[in-house]
């Protein structure tokens, strides 16, 4: 398939595409909808995990929440969370135990889903108003940090806020400030500006994980807070069971991305 | 106490005030700092709803959440949930069973209580910009009403989406709008705006709740989520217990409104 072919995708067939098998990293896959991230616990645990999500909305901003046992909603209409990801790992007691692109064995009555909110959204929007974006011009992943400042803890969840680094030139940050600010459903505007050192970042080409950017001359490390901080967390935590999208794999949704634009 | 002085209590004195017994609404109380709504859940219902606010957050607009047995936090420095609030309501299986100024004899160690935006909010920014409130001109609570429109439903929580109404000068509705969109945490922008009949409500003089106002010649009926929805879909699902706060009895925080101010 070509890229203009896999942008032209529409969700549904994108979800049917990775349900028949396929594995491929999402970017790029129909473009104008959102990504997003997936969160799988117990049902016992999930209170926590909405709670951790409420007070961390930046990190964790929820998109959707399937109930106990349920497996499709109106973010993926016709579609079944077990299969319609490219890509998931499953963690047990906090240890990862497989990867995999079917759900179906690991499946049970009491799991409830999480979709939150990813940054793909707002870099389409940065790069639509003429800010460029450093990982996508260099063809590699958005580097990521654990930081030392915590997340607000809920219950049994407590981790590290982690964070993604975009160079930004020192004449667009605030701009990067206000088109970010305009989604706070995928991350919103950035937690810090400038100064890596504040969040215990020594080193900036030794991402946690992603890739090492280039940050070209005149511009400024701008970090948002990440999607990865509330499986870190819910990770920490050592549930009998979770599960997760491997990184760059999102649910595809049949939501646009502006419409989760305000005000 | 003066008007005066009971506007220039801080939140603490406020609390300190109703935790000794005294019993007011607390309309012009602390001004500037912003009140909220009450409701308190054992742990089983919690996940649900906290689900019911995700899904609905114009009418529920989460401030803050006291895992099971806390009793204060942030939002209420020094305080306690149980006696701060100048009246309770206590609902057993859905049916009201007491009105008191002390929770101490109900408090148990898996109660759960949430903390919800509340219109006074940004009824304070509507006159700061020009706009006056008639319910307040006029002496009286504000008229609520339940509607025909159905909140999202979450677990065992699903009731009518309840509104409030304001009637704005025609030439004044666009930017009543735009300031009350500003105040996402608490009710944010109107829900409906000039067609009571759409929304199932026949008669503006006659209110579910609250008082009704005369709507001044010119003026639209404008209508706001109002966070009884809620404590209206709670009680429907009759919990073995619920507690809320008494209508205009509401809790003082120590966050001021301006706070809650977006972008």
């Amino acid at each position: 398939m070509t890229v203009a072919e896999r942008s032209a995708l529409s969700p549904s067939q994108a979800r049917e595409f990775f349900r028949e098998g396929q594995v491929l990293p999402t970017a790029g896959i129909s473009a104008g909808y959102a990504q997003a991230n997936l969160m799988i616990v117990p049902r016992d645990l999930a209170f926590d995990v909405l709670l951790f999500a409420q007070r961390n909305p930046k990190s964790c901003p929820v998109l959707g929440v399937l109930e106990a046992g349920e497996v499709s909603s109106e973010l993926l209409a016709g579609g079944d969370i077990r299969t319609d990801v490219p890509k998931y790992v499953v963690y047990e007691n906090g240890v990862k135990v497989a990867e995999l692109t079917d759900l179906t064995e690991y499946w049970r009555d009491d799991l409830v889903t999480f979709i939150i909110g990813c940054s793909f959204t707002f870099e389409s929007a940065l790069m639509d108003n003429g800010i460029s974006v450093a990982h996508i011009d260099q063809g590699v992943n958005v580097p990521m940090y654990k930081t030392t400042t915590r997340s607000s803890t809920a219950g049994a969840i407590s981790g590290p806020m982690v964070v993604s680094m975009r160079p930004i030139p020192a004449s667009q940050v605030a701009d990067a400030v206000r088109i970010t600010s305009r989604y706070p459903a995928v991350h919103g505007a950035p937690v810090h500006i400038g100064n890596p050192e504040e969040l215990g970042i020594t080193d900036l080409s030794k991402p946690d994980f992603g890739d090492a950017v280039k940050i070209p001359e005149g511009s400024i490390p701008v970090f948002w807070a990440c999607g990865v901080t509330p499986q870190a967390a819910v990770m920490e935590s050592k549930p009998s069971l979770a599960i997760g999208h491997a990184p760059g794999h999102m649910l595809i949704t049949d939501i646009k991305d502006a419409q989760y634009q305000v005000p």
